[in-house]
């Protein structure tokens, strides 16, 4: 007879992964729908993963040299239309300010009482309010390069809004960024999209591809886009962050101006950049398995959870001693420069499932401690980088000095894993049907698990990329940096390619 | 000839307080006006401040078990009507969201397309909408105490903004807190006002009075509202914290109930507190001076700023080596579990201009090094709690050494001269006409300046309330909790009372 192996989250990734990430987000404790059409609400431990890529980012803006500040939440209407491509972009997806006030209806409820002169959009992204401060703000080419940063919540009318994915508001950080030249936008444009990538990778343990966006994905009113592409375990691209040179576009907009060295007035070259709660999503649906979450020790809230385990009312108090004690001398370890996060769950409630809770929120390391732990002057090890029932028993002072060398060894083993995964379905594909045979799902069960990033010469052509997005609902993901230039034909149209860009289905 | 003692800031506080707050708000360049009706952009030496004040006060909050998560921006008009106070005391200053979509409007513009089923309130505080999720949350004893925090921007329209101290958007924290029974919701909502004011007087450097709202002043919905009262250099006070207790009141609004031990389900006891971007301007009326801004060390952005002295083009290798070693020696050294923040200011601009600046920002302590410094292997040392002119030249070593202990020193005295100041305009009045007299203006030149806060009998009289409100603009700032009760006689009316309270001007 076969052994049935069960998993905390019902359906597998394998049975159905959309349905599977919902469960997961909700099993986890991370956030759920908010009763106000598309918004999210993100709890405590959704929102401490948030606050530290807030933290390990803003260190890294910060020895970049840029400053966060705060703009306005509300954007003019007559702001917003100064850069034509950016209001097109956008003027689907914006909410409407257009009255203050509230007064009777007449009937027992309230209603909108005094229209605003200007309707005010919320801000969807702040291109446009951030340039008319700068515009002020710089004069000379002394007060360059300007880099500022805010964090903030945006607004994007969502029709199909998803947990972390899309929903109508968001929490990201925005920069903005004024330069002297055209070539020094594009290096700091270049340089962010590094410092994502970078971050992606060590902190968040997920493997991204940089490159540039085509012309079709590019941000409105942009004269680049670069992105950081992951691959979700449903092989779709999660488009992870990006950083946009803008050229002039918004400094001829905002009229944002300097004296240059020889007293010429030059408009200036500015750039944006930018991620979001999103992430929050790709961790999910990079690391997470059929038993909820796993969460990178680097962001995790917390690294270990200590449970204790006590049936006998006799054993009470020398277990929490032995826990509080444990917990104090964890606390003083350090991993990647902070002291260890601990949490000592004192509810009340059956062994078993407070050990699955922990589990399916993704806490990279358990320690259950029961009456024999604390004679043997030991802990019982389990880590989220393996199997939930294949467990350990270590001496408490070997574990106390080894945790942060353990945290390290998850985080590796997460982003050894992820690359694995990704690079196994990155293929090379030089022709129609096998790009084709690629991104049809093979199990009508399951059709959303199939393709990959198809490695696939491209000459250029925006009519490639609009059929095979009717066909296949699949897009070029970007122009990827780190590949060499190849040249080759475009297995679509015969033309001359000059190289490979990655095609793939996208969230 | 008399000297005439020349300042950076005009006008000074004598001449015309209420201009030379926003002169010091622009000189230290902390925010300023936005584009957009009431609202302000903070400045990156502003927006420092103020995440120096969420450091620290997250801190307290994790202290005692809240935890931050994040709600929506929007709020449906049906929540906001649930507590009937609550809305009513909120709907004259709602922003409404009752579009989404923009479209052409036939004349090179855009105007608002898709209305809304439901407006949307932005909102100006989450009770209603947080309410709504804590009713899922809560279902039996054993879910409570439940305490969250969240840090976000709110709106309230406001008809005549002034940068930090009303504003149509500001930040803040809002702590909401669930409860099993009424003594325990209460307690909590006391200790929230401990914490703040511990917080004020040991971070801030702003004394502050602990006290009670009459019901006039209460927050709309609370069962109590207490307060913080700190007293500006004008004489008039200013709210720097608010913590309330609600009662069932929005428990009842939100169907928040739990099933108690007993198996008997009960409404919740709920609490709700909070602090905002408004403390920044209590900073500035509370320590600015005639020269701009003082900011005390817990929360300065830079704690030291290095000011090369460069005359000479053969000195400058020697002057900035011995600065940036100045700079790593003095980052490496702790005040306040942190290490000390630097900033070396390498700016091409006249060296006067540079110092004067520095002052205008009220950075703790300032170091001009020319040659001669380096020659003599010390510092030439300012600190802004002394005068300007007022330098000193200390041996790099001792200075490096010291530097922990005289930012302890100059927040210390700041908190020193602070007290000094308010306690010297908190007066005991017991007639009528001493009363009228304290907060009429003897100087018509500068009738912004005068009053206090007057510690007055009061048998808790609407009427005299509404009456010193409209003859004088005073108003019951506080039932102050930290002082005894005292029989006494009401001044205005002769109706025996039972405690003083505090009556002032407020902002």
């Amino acid at each position: 007879m076969a052994t049935q192996v069960e998993h905390a989250i019902s359906p597998t990734r394998a049975e159905d992964y959309p349905e599977w990430y919902q469960q997961v987000v909700r099993a986890a404790d991370l956030a759920e729908n908010a009763p106000v059409r598309g918004c999210m609400v993100i709890k405590p431990w959704g929102y401490a993963i948030w606050e530290n890529i807030q933290r390990l980012l803003d260190a890294r803006f910060r020895a970049l040299g840029v400053r966060n500040a705060y703009f306005p939440l509300f954007i003019p209407l007559s702001f917003l239309v100064k850069e034509a491509k950016h209001v097109e972009g956008f003027a689907k997806e914006c909410a409407v300010v257009t009255h203050h006030r509230l007064e009777s209806d007449g009937q027992g409820g309230l209603r909108p009482a005094a229209p605003l002169e200007e309707p005010l959009v919320v801000r969807p992204t702040s291109e446009t309010i951030i340039g008319a401060m700068f515009a002020k703000w710089v004069q000379s080419y002394r007060d360059l390069p300007l880099l500022i940063n805010q964090w903030a919540n945006v607004v994007r009318w969502e029709m199909r809004p998803r947990l972390f994915l899309r929903t109508a508001e968001f929490l990201w950080q925005e920069g903005h960024t004024v330069h002297a030249t055209a070539e020094e936008a594009m290096a700091f444009a270049r340089q962010m999209l590094d410092v994502y990538a970078e971050f992606a990778e060590s902190c968040l343990a997920i493997p991204v591809v940089k490159g540039e966006k085509t012309e079709s994905e590019r941000f409105p009113g942009a004269e680049a886009t670069f992105t950081i592409e992951a691959m979700m375990q449903d092989r779709k691209a999660l488009q992870a962050g990006t950083s946009h040179f803008l050229g002039q576009n918004f400094a001829k907009a905002s009229d944002i101006k300097f004296l240059g060295p020889a007293g010429r007035e030059e408009y200036a070259w500015t750039t944006s950049w930018g991620v979001s709660t999103r992430l929050i999503g790709a961790i999910v649906m990079t690391h997470g398995d059929d038993d909820g979450l796993v969460v990178p020790p680097r962001v995790a809230p917390a690294h270990v959870a200590i449970l204790p385990v006590i049936h006998k009312e006799e054993h009470k108090d020398a277990v929490l001693g032995y826990c509080e004690r444990l917990k104090r001398e964890l606390e003083a370890q350090q991993y990647a420069g902070q002291n260890v996060r601990v949490e000592l769950d004192l509810r009340e409630m059956r062994g078993g499932e407070k050990v699955w809770e922990w589990i399916k929120k993704g806490v990279p390391i358990r320690l259950e401690i029961g009456p024999r732990d604390v004679t043997q002057d030991a802990v019982f090890m389990g880590r989220r980088d393996r199997p939930p029932r294949q467990r350990e028993s270590i001496p408490r002072a070997e574990f106390v000095n080894r945790v942060g060398d353990i945290l390290a060894e998850i985080q590796a083993n997460l982003l050894a894993k992820a690359r694995n995964f990704r690079d196994q379905y990155i293929v090379r594909i030089d022709n129609k049907a096998d790009f084709y045979e690629f991104f049809t799902p093979k199990n009508p069960e399951n059709p959303e698990i199939h393709g990959g990033f198809a490695l696939c010469h491209w000459a250029e052509d925006p009519e490639v990329e609009a059929r095979l997005k009717d066909d296949l609902q699949v897009s070029v993901r970007c122009i990827p940096l780190d590949l060499d230039e190849e040249p080759g034909v475009c297995p679509f149209t015969g033309k001359p390619s000059r190289r490979r860009v990655i095609f793939a289905k996208a969230y």
